[in-house]
């Protein structure tokens, strides 16, 4: 185990702003493990992601500290979906050839970005590995435990028959903002590129609302990764209920909208299949849903979004004008 | 995330022979994040590995059986080099163009060997990540956690002055098995090569010594996956002492002899610097040694090797005929 580079890009963070102590982290990095002493009573999460330079990212568009932003945000946006809190992080990386130095600026901005991200939840880097890439590509793969209370976790099987669908935030604008970054030109006003890029390169993680929706009820939540065609279909199946949603009701900004019309994809389309917006989505029932409505509005700066409900039967329908098509499973794979 | 292989790499494991329930998984592949219960009282460990085609193996010698016993042998190891238990794993694979299809033999193969080598120390696949390669090579990254009593586990820091240096089993071994491998054409003994590929392929995770030299009351461990060179010289680091190898004590075996003989390699060398036999290396105070000689016998079905002694001062010193020389750090870097 070569962990120079990772114990580089924990001091990096650290040298720049110390971190708080986290009591239960007992060792970190510099043993064969890292050791932690769970909170009494709690259950342990365990969540991991890849992301490979040329399949999930390109450095042309990419700068190293959004990066490491990005790594944390899509394993953290996992520990949300469950109502749960972060804990401890292990980094491996492939490391190319050019970025072979651990004290080159593109580890320390990455480090920046990456530890940066993980502590504003409360979440820190204790081991990991690295490795040379056999093919001068960057490779990382962030692993996460989260702590969540004796009761359990917001899992995906629990909608019932009834309940209500909400999503958190506008879909389709991360899809959106990919696009925009590997078009060369584009005449769309600058604010309008900037938020849909932004969304692309600094999702924002929702632990904040997965505790609060754990608090409430919610029945089920399910971060949107792969876009709600998939994921809304994974709480249909592991719950044995239909979900329903309102074509209408989908949450589309003006931006998306006004970015989809220079670029001619369907702002609908992007919305359900576009994926990697890592809003969450979950199932509350209608008993539940206005006192939560309330709350969550506190959280979000806006109320969330109701597009749909949870009904008899089987697999993802979006009901349009007239018609109601099964859109189970149709959605993005990278 | 794609589940679909890793879930049958978990099926077609539990098909041949279900594993034993585990009280402690609540959920396993198939939702955000796993979930389990840690023992009432016990710490958490964690520790992870990346293998590369390439870099760290190549499919023209490693078959996928043996490929996956090995990544989970070199991570129980490290839980093994803490005296800890191992718990659950999460597996990220990076699939090259000719393994996409997970019904192949290829991951029937490398889940038995995987699944079934987690297994045997109580260890289950809980879940992971899946992505294209850029380029075309396997790349394999498993990430285990481990649990170990209130009192913690088992560190490179407690070396004492005055501590037993001893050795699990015999070192060397492995690389000289991998040179083998490499080579087209030897003329050494079937049983010579069978044995010194064997503990290239399939290393021994040392589970139930770890356990007990923690019991026994051992002052530090590491396992040696670096050679005994880097893997001495963090206990000597880490516990602010030095330690001294005495040459003529280092486990060399009879078959390492011989083949160093026909391949021109020093057996020293090897057994100094080679690097990942997966024994391990432990110091404990004299007072404790005889009691847990015979203790641990009883597991390795042959005495513990006594190597050295722990001294005053630093680095790792090899005690030879007429000269004591530094080799802190001096060992195999992939």
């Amino acid at each position: 185990m070569e962990l120079e580079l990772i114990e580089k890009i924990r001091q990096t963070a650290e040298a720049i702003e110390p971190p708080k102590k986290w009591v239960g982290l007992n060792k970190g990095i510099g043993d064969d493990c890292a050791e932690l002493s769970p909170s009494p009573g709690h259950k342990i999460l365990l969540t991991t992601d890849t992301m490979v330079e040329g399949v999930h990212f390109s450095l042309s568009y990419f700068d190293p500290y959004h990066l490491g932003r990005r790594l944390a945000a899509v394993n953290l946006s996992d520990i949300a979906a469950m109502g749960s809190v972060p804990r401890a992080a292990l980094l491996n990386i492939e490391v190319p050839r050019y970025l072979k130095d651990p004290a080159s600026t593109f580890w320390k901005r990455f480090a920046l970005g990456l530890v940066g991200r993980l502590k504003e939840f409360g979440a820190v880097l204790v081991g990991g590995d690295t490795v040379a890439s056999p093919c001068n590509r960057l490779g990382l793969t962030l692993t996460l435990t989260g702590e969540v209370e004796k009761g359990g976790a917001l899992y995906r099987n629990g909608a019932s028959v009834g309940d209500m669908i909400y999503c958190s935030g506008y879909l389709g604008e991360s899809a959106c903002g990919l696009l925009l970054l590997k078009k060369r030109r584009s005449t769309l006003p600058f604010a309008i590129k900037k938020r849909l890029i932004q969304r692309h390169l600094d999702p924002e993680p929702r632990i904040p609302l997965g505790r609060l929706l754990k608090e409430m009820g919610a029945t089920s939540a399910i971060d949107v990764s792969d876009g709600i065609a998939t994921d809304i279909a994974h709480i249909a199946r592991g719950s044995g209920v239909k979900a329903v949603i309102e074509e209408k009701r989908l949450p589309i900004s003006r931006a998306l909208k006004r970015a989809c019309r220079e670029t001619g994809v369907s702002p609908t389309k992007l919305a359900i299949s576009g994926g990697e917006d890592f809003e969450l989505v979950w199932t509350i029932s209608p008993k539940k849903a206005l006192e939560a409505e309330r709350r969550l509005s506190a959280i979000l700066g806006h109320a969330p979004f109701l597009i749909g409900r949870i009904k008899r039967g089987k697999g993802l329908w979006l009901k349009g004008e007239g018609r109601t098509r099964e859109i189970t499973f149709t959605g993005y794979e990278h």
